[in-house]
């Protein structure tokens, strides 16, 4: 069990920076060992001190889901980003678009002829500094659309003035039980159907991008040129449940403290990190409202703004009042984006704290 | 259907004043009517503007849930503020604290002995500066004592030297349908219960303090001195879902736009306001993630950091593509809470922008 610095007020975010680096460096080294190129997604971490251990560590660049998050990201150095995100681009999403391709070499997305459309005639002579992707709806029915619509939307693409240079799918199905292995098949399977009807029309397809930590160690070479996996630095109490991470793979916990204890027939502490730093994402598939890293048989079964309450073990003493605990987030991405730094430990100490520099960046 | 204004990029959270004051003035005559108290919880809205707009209504002070809240508040100008949590105060907190009972009356909650102990020791002699409210469990079974147990609290915490003027619960099993009038009969007989107890045995009990907006104009004005509703300025769609306000009632909308269009079997849009400005609340008693305020019949069925996937009824046409429509967050706290400022319009036109000076105040 960690130790938990005095220094720290909670509830705060904790960053382990061995148990980063471990799993930034693994992740690295699994895609390089398939030939997959990398690259992270940042919306996990919004960070650029962790952009660039990323990048040192092999990635080919970035993806994020705002043009807001790729102008934090360009500022800080990154020179490839991919907004994967069907935009909608108008005159000002257009303006800031330009201003990002003398920074870096920017990768969007499109879902259909008509965005396509509206972001080439907002670019003007600039989509041709642009590349597109097609995204393709894999399996998740989000956006996207299916493999055999691809071909109208890259058409409308280069019709638009835009280079289009690939097929990219985010499997969102993996995030169930039992889902991970079909969803990387499902992954595969589209983006090798789209390239191929793309490749046969002309098209110069050279990135098939799959996503998610869930299936990217999962993904076959065959098929993926490129991974946009972005939990995996952290870790969470998802990854957890899917088993696709282990305990000692947690990087970032919530410090918090029991604040109300009831040792009576409903056997419960209340601790002081409640969804406004936790985030409040609880899939029905979950076993509960994130975990406690040290304690991996309690349950958060409720979560208020400020609340945690934790029903505990009948086997194990509650905690005391006022001692201190660290929550594992269900889903990390959200709970990072609820803080403006997060504290950074090695071996339970705390070396340095980094801005979450693309907090908040929506649009 | 109200005009989203050209000049506001999306997603951003747009503010109505004039259905704001409309629902500040209803809710403060509500209660002026009953002689109760109204002390609106500030964690709703975390914006100094709206508190003195609450203020003026006639407000006797804000309650709010942190005391980084309550220093944001006591900063602009607030000058009775309840701190309405179980707050376990070491040296930190306690020179916080201190600091804070030099510009406002400052209240605090209490549900141990052992927190009050922890608190008065900290305090020191500015133990006295403040006042104690013991919290009682009315049946949300989250912090807070059973009304039976709060003497020994309220004995320790007036051993630990703070004034104890009162008892205070927060109904919130009153966030179900059909319970809000359950709810506000339990927080009157546990709050009447408790404070009988501790008058027994010489407690100067003034504040009979319940919470929450399904419950404030239900309750019994016999029983309570004082109501802390909070999303009543904005209203969400739980209330509407729990009929506690009509969609005429809805202050605070996301402005979002149409970026995924799918017509086909599964008839579908996905918008761009995701949980990372919508926050991701979603009972189990909804009957979706958000909704469309202009659009009743439409659910959003998943909701992703980026992306809300909306299923649209069949009989009415699908938006297009870049179009723009209103989202109402289920939980309107949590969302105001994820950005940095919010446009504030009327009738459809930006008329000012208002910080959330207090956003990410978790401690």
């Amino acid at each position: 069990m960690q130790h938990i610095p005095d220094a720290v007020d909670t509830p705060t975010i904790l960053v382990d920076v061995d148990t980063l680096t471990r799993n930034i460096e693994r992740m690295a080294a699994a895609m390089r060992s398939k030939r997959i190129r990398l690259r992270p997604h940042a919306k996990t971490h919004k960070i650029p001190e962790i952009a660039a251990l990323q990048i040192e560590a092999g990635a080919a660049g970035l993806t994020v889901a705002t043009i807001g998050e790729a102008e934090v990201f360009a500022r800080n150095g990154v020179r490839d980003i991919f907004v994967a995100y069907p935009l909608w681009v108008g005159e000002r999403a257009a303006t800031r678009l330009r201003a990002l391709t003398a920074a870096a070499k920017i990768t969007v997305g499109v879902d259909s002829a008509e965005a396509a459309a509206a972001m080439g005639a907002a670019l003007g002579n600039a989509a041709g500094d642009i590349e597109a992707l097609v995204e393709i709806d894999s399996g998740h029915h989000r956006s996207g659309v299916l493999p055999e619509e691809s071909l109208a939307v890259a058409t409308a693409a280069r019709d638009a003035g835009l280079r289009v240079t690939g097929v990219f799918t985010f499997p969102g199905h993996s995030y169930a039980p039992g889902m991970p292995v079909r969803a990387a098949a499902d992954e595969s399977s589209a983006l090798l159907t789209a390239s191929t009807q793309l490749r046969d029309l002309g098209f110069d397809i050279v990135h098939l991008s799959g996503g998610s930590t869930p299936t990217a160690t999962l993904t076959e070479p065959s098929a993926v040129t490129e991974a946009r996996p972005g939990v995996y630095v952290f870790g969470d109490a998802q990854q957890l449940e899917l088993g696709r991470c282990a305990a000692d793979d947690i990087a970032l916990t919530v410090a918090s403290t029991v604040v109300s204890r009831h040792d009576g027939q409903s056997r419960r502490i209340v601790l002081d990190a409640g969804s406004k730093v936790l985030g409040g994402d609880r899939p029905a598939w979950t076993t509960g409202f994130e975990r406690l890293l040290d304690h991996p048989d309690a349950r958060i079964t409720a979560l208020s703004e400020h609340h945690a309450t934790v029903v505990w073990p009948s086997d194990d003493p509650l905690p005391a009042l006022g001692s201190r605990v660290r929550v594992v987030p269900n889903h990390v991405c959200v709970a990072v984006n609820l803080v403006d730094d997060v504290v950074v430990t090695s071996k339970g100490e705390v070396v340095d704290r980094w801005a979450v520099a693309a907090q908040g960046r929506n649009s």
